[in-house]
């Protein structure tokens, strides 16, 4: 656990940079949960997510000569941009250790907070290896992204802000990667408010926390594989073990379609990009993962930094999810007016076509036939199903894809 | 111009509902213009829009017998969100008239408030037109979107939050549709800081009341067609440009593109989903269309509630048009292994293949050859470069889509 002293020192530097994150009621998710939910919108911070609280409060400790021989960290994500960030506020050089890999934009965003970017590794241990090394040998100070108590101080500060914020919290749901934010703000909350309720949230395709906390022994997983990048953590430290086992009540896990779903769900409703470890502890509630009824509960949406290109990916296999939109193969007569005819019912029904493909070579169809491959925009299952029942009495044969 | 005494009030009584929503400082967008900016975060309002601050207002002051006959709008969208909600809050009776093509999504959130949808005409002027004798009809009080002192009294109070919350702002740059929201805004900030400038951004493709300021005379569209739906107006009403023409400084445009490239840097850089109305002030401010440098500057993000559809469109051509993706179309020579020397060159160069079509029986096509047509995920104009370069060295005919 870390003294509060510390949680309350790191909030105090933190404030010459930031304002707290809103704290919002959500209507919905509390109507459909029985439960009354806030989201604590940690993606609107500074650098898009709270790891900015962290890696600010360990360079702000450093002393003058330390900063002048500079930081080092590495991190394909959101500690490298918390780091880089933090060092340019005190004039500290960086060098972020990011594997091979790594986006173009995510290098040059850390680049454009004037760090120096090293591109090695295959993955991100070998990146984490070559860093500590590099550290080492030119006597420069390593941040790492979790295990650190400067780094779980800062993040600690969310705890503080809650606890001003709101009265009579019941439960905070937090995503687990490492386990330094769940560290941090259960040091603030119950050393002020033991009674709330600490549940870690983490991906089902990342585990290793979770196992390890209800083994009472560190597991490191094998492989990790989860659309929440930043929880995607293989290994557990003892020492970050220690500190979920003192302080977190309970862990529990989601799958990578509800975390998609949670996505697209704070994107409509809430108007949030919210990356995928951020929008577990929202597909926990949605999911009914745990029992909040009557609860007074708190979910921090710890970043928004998510690629858009798996935004639209996941805005696509949402839309299919939720009945808005239908892929059908339908198999024609290879006539003239055949295509006519079958586009007629999708305007009668008010289904707009957004993509269509003709095909009569496939060798699965009879000859004379012909395969039409069509997107189409629909208005719920109601509307599917007036769309499937009007294919139908009309003599077509179809699939949906 | 609405009293400051009518704002004033307006902004108790919101303050029942409602917290101011949040104000950030904008970097890159302050970097890249030499300016000071700042957007207010509207498209984290309740219903997910301003309008609420207005249809709230007008109903609140309704007298206990009006609100007991019940009240009736016209509106697909925001206008129609905010009315639901705050009729639901005094236990009044909505009729929400809204054209017959509302998606169905637009149509279940207004009734999920509790609200009557009645879906009515083939746009919102036959929908405006049924509403209003519907009123009249049965006695029920009509909520005006925008020409009503009462809510814009309600869109005001946008304007005494900013003058709480920010010193010495120079500009406040507000979407104009129908004129109420900055009628609202620039009422309060003219009474109380008739120093700061206000500058109204209309859509390229919906410019009534830029035409009407400059020629100073009501002059309709004929047409309007633009992606940001909720400034979409036809209409001038000689009143609002009244307003307008008292109250505001200066009248710009921006194209459906620069809203376009607006939505998706809210996006990505701020986390914040934003729809094409509330978009268009920092279009202007990404695309110089207007002085700011030196400036300090608000962007009244007006609100949230753009279609995912649509939000997917604009990730997709997005992402082509800032290089992060390409469309190929390769010829090869029809035989086995052409396409893995193709793809070959792609993996050499880390470009991510996400979609991929092979034809040989196009007519434009030479016997024994065969058109692929590639999407690729690329880092930038560089990596989009190299893949060029290589393509040509190794002989391939191709175009760009």
């Amino acid at each position: 656990m870390i003294t509060l002293e510390n949680i309350q020192q790191a909030k105090q530097r933190l404030e010459t940079i930031i304002r707290p994150t809103p704290l919002a009621y959500a209507p919905i998710l509390s109507a459909n949960s029985g439960a009354d939910i806030y989201l604590k919108k940690e993606n609107l911070q500074l650098t898009g997510s709270f790891k900015l609280r962290g890696a600010f409060n360990k360079i702000a400790k450093l002393s003058n000569q330390e900063r002048a021989k500079g930081v080092v960290a590495a991190s394909a994500g959101n500690h490298a941009q918390g780091v880089a960030y933090s060092s340019k506020h005190f004039g500290c050089e960086a060098t972020i250790v990011m594997p091979e890999a790594t986006p173009l934009l995510k290098v040059s965003g850390v680049k454009s907070h004037g760090a120096t970017v090293v591109l090695y590794g295959a993955n991100y241990d070998e990146a984490y290896k070559y860093a500590t090394d590099f550290a080492t040998k030119h006597d420069k100070t390593f941040v790492h992204p979790f295990a650190d108590d400067d780094v779980i101080a800062g993040q600690g500060t969310i705890g503080l802000e809650l606890l001003e914020e709101l009265d009579d919290i019941d439960m905070i749901i937090i995503p687990i990667g490492g386990g330094g934010l769940i560290s941090g703000i259960a040091s603030a909350v119950k050393q002020l408010k033991p009674s709330i309720k600490i549940v870690g949230v983490v991906a089902s395709g990342a585990r290793a926390m979770k196992e390890s906390f209800e083994a009472k022994t560190p597991i490191d997983s094998i492989s990790v594989k989860t659309i929440a990048d930043g929880i995607a953590v293989r290994d557990v430290t003892p020492k970050m073990l220690e500190n979920v086992t003192e302080l977190v009540d309970e862990i529990i896990e989601v799958e990578d379609t509800e975390i998609a779903s949670a996505i697209l769900f704070l994107l409509e409703q809430h108007k949030l990009v919210v990356e995928g470890a951020g929008a577990t502890g929202t597909a926990a509630i949605m999911h009914n993962k745990i029992d909040v009824k009557g609860k007074k509960v708190v979910l921090p949406l710890s970043g928004g930094n998510i690629d858009v290109t798996m935004l639209a990916q996941i805005i696509e296999k949402g839309l299919v999810k939720s009945s808005r939109k239908m892929n059908l193969i339908v198999t024609l007569i290879d006539k003239p007016g055949s295509l006519k005819m079958l586009t007629q019912i999708f305007e009668d029904l008010s289904a707009n076509i957004v993509q269509i493909d003709y095909d009569r070579n496939s060798v699965s169809l009879d000859f004379g036939d012909a395969n039409v491959t069509i997107a189409l925009e629909t208005k719920g299952e109601e509307h599917q199903q007036s769309i499937r029942d009007n294919l139908k009495s009309s003599g077509y044969r179809f699939n949906e894809l």
